[in-house]
């Protein structure tokens, strides 16, 4: 049976759809149907980051389905929320597709969105829906302090431990497998990551104990501590040895013996986006909390190396590059 | 000279450029440049609005100038915020754009936003630049209640008056001169009111007295009180005489001569959208407050209705329709 089509079944209905049956988390005071949602913001401030994703740009309709942009979408938006030492309260979402878009695509995006959002502790308090000649989804996330300054690029001191939550290099691994054509069940867990990336919230928000810096990794893990050295003032060094993953060297090795592919997992690791794992400058006399494992120091200076020397190549993704 | 595109600018350099120089208001309590934005939320809540703009389907770049797109886009999320009865405090945008796109663009919307973020009260405190096929612009806007209660759409009783500030139809009249490809003289000022909107935020945020129930008018006098008396239960009965306007008149008049064109003034004001005016049910007992004329009338029962009858004909703003 031929599904209905957004512009079948109305702008009004698919709202309705969309809304039906959702139960709003705690911090939503007024959620879809005014002009406005109400939010709350307990400690008198709130936490805000905005993302769009863009068809073809930021996703592949035949390499994701409608559930896996759905989830990436709140994902990397809560992501960046957490990466401030927020918890994710609510979001809103302005979502344009053509009107020709079935309605089991929007059912599937939503799905996956309103999925993310509950791992993340938050629900979707309102948005927009229009008509675009391609899908295209713009997700604005909202987060809690509790009453604590935020944890922002800017605190990393010389003496620092840089440590990671969350793997690195998966989801630049996972696209390399699709872009290549080659059988996702070399690797479904790692193609997966890709697809939806499952940012470890918990183990910034769980733990008592806080960074001095923190970001989550979206451009690349060398171009995202690059931010964190310039806002710090500070180097970065990291070390080769511990950012080692043996499920991306043999990923990259059977691509190489069955797609012909010359790839490399250090690449993936350094400059792969889209991960959305956290990197932090954790005080030298800091436990470590678990879920996290150290990777590099911070020292004076500028930049960032690896094992005392410069990395050439990607320095990580732009907006308006190919 | 040519101009430099965005991609030969690069991202961050563009980033850089587009914050320059700006001053945030007092309620961004940290702006660009980290993962998230810090805004003041100061009674504990803030009202939130979203909307997307796509290229060709809210605004054609050959109808209206960049600064005209950025104003636009920006005040019709703040006049959502407004429309609850919330002080806007900040935004933050999401553009999308093709790398060919003349840095001048990006230049003169984010101008246009910041000019119309000031005149409602607020700065942009952060966003998003990706690389998209056509224009796309997403703003999220946030507003402080200042201790009240929301204005919602709910609040409406049988004997309240029907109120507006703000022109009607303007937008959709204007609209109407370009698609023609009639001079624009006929008509500049009727013309500029489509191209960027003014919603009259001053008239609900300068006024002690609130009314019981307020929109703004996005998709058409109509439709949007329909959504009031739907929210209300409540239906509203609106005089035609105190909706006439001489200027749309003359206008009508002079398409229907110069360019052949079958124009009604009185659809422009009953279903022309993005105006957004307001349009509030005031107490009977009330003074309406400087700015605000009388349309109409609230009685039990459901719908809208002219001078007592029915309106037939478009019931305004559908995503989906053509």
């Amino acid at each position: 049976m031929r599904s209905l089509t957004v512009r079948e079944l109305g702008e009004f209905a698919l709202i309705e759809r969309i809304n039906a049956g959702r139960a709003q988390a705690p911090a939503v005071l007024l959620g879809p149907g005014d002009d406005a949602a109400l939010i709350a913001a307990p400690d008198g401030r709130f936490a805000v980051s905005t993302d769009m994703l863009i068809e073809g740009r930021h996703f592949r309709p035949d390499w994701s389905s409608p559930h896996d942009i759905g989830r990436k979408a709140i994902a990397q938006n809560a992501a960046d929320v957490v990466a401030m030492g927020a918890v994710p309260t609510a979001f809103v979402v302005a979502l344009g597709c053509p009107a020709e878009t079935p309605v089991q695509v929007i059912d599937g995006i939503t799905e996956g969105m309103w999925t993310e959002a509950g791992r993340a502790g938050g629900s979707i308090a309102g948005g927009d829906l229009v008509r675009s000649p391609r899908l295209v989804i713009s997700v604005t996330a909202f987060g809690d302090l509790r009453g604590q300054a935020p944890i922002t690029r800017s605190g990393a001191h010389p003496g620092d431990v840089i440590a990671v939550a969350g793997r690195l290099g998966w989801s630049g691994a996972g696209l390399a497998v699709l872009a290549a054509g080659a059988d996702i069940s070399v690797a479904p867990e790692i193609v997966a990551a890709h697809r939806a990336p499952r940012p470890p919230y918990s183990a910034v928000l769980d733990e008592p104990s806080r960074p001095n810096a923190l970001t989550d990794i979206s451009d690349g893990l060398l171009a995202d501590l690059g931010h964190i050295a310039d806002a710090s003032e500070v180097a970065i060094d990291l070390d080769s040895a511990a950012l080692w993953d043996p499920a991306l060297e043999a990923l990259a090795e059977r691509l190489a013996v069955e797609a012909a592919l010359d790839v490399d997992a250090a690449q993936w690791v350094l400059s792969g986006g889209e991960d959305h794992a956290f990197v932090a400058a954790w005080p030298a006399t800091a436990e470590l909390p678990l879920g996290w494992r150290r990777i590099g120091r911070v020292l004076p200076g500028h930049g960032v190396t690896l094992d005392g020397l410069p990395h050439p190549g990607n320095p990580g993704w732009e907006s308006f590059q190919p």
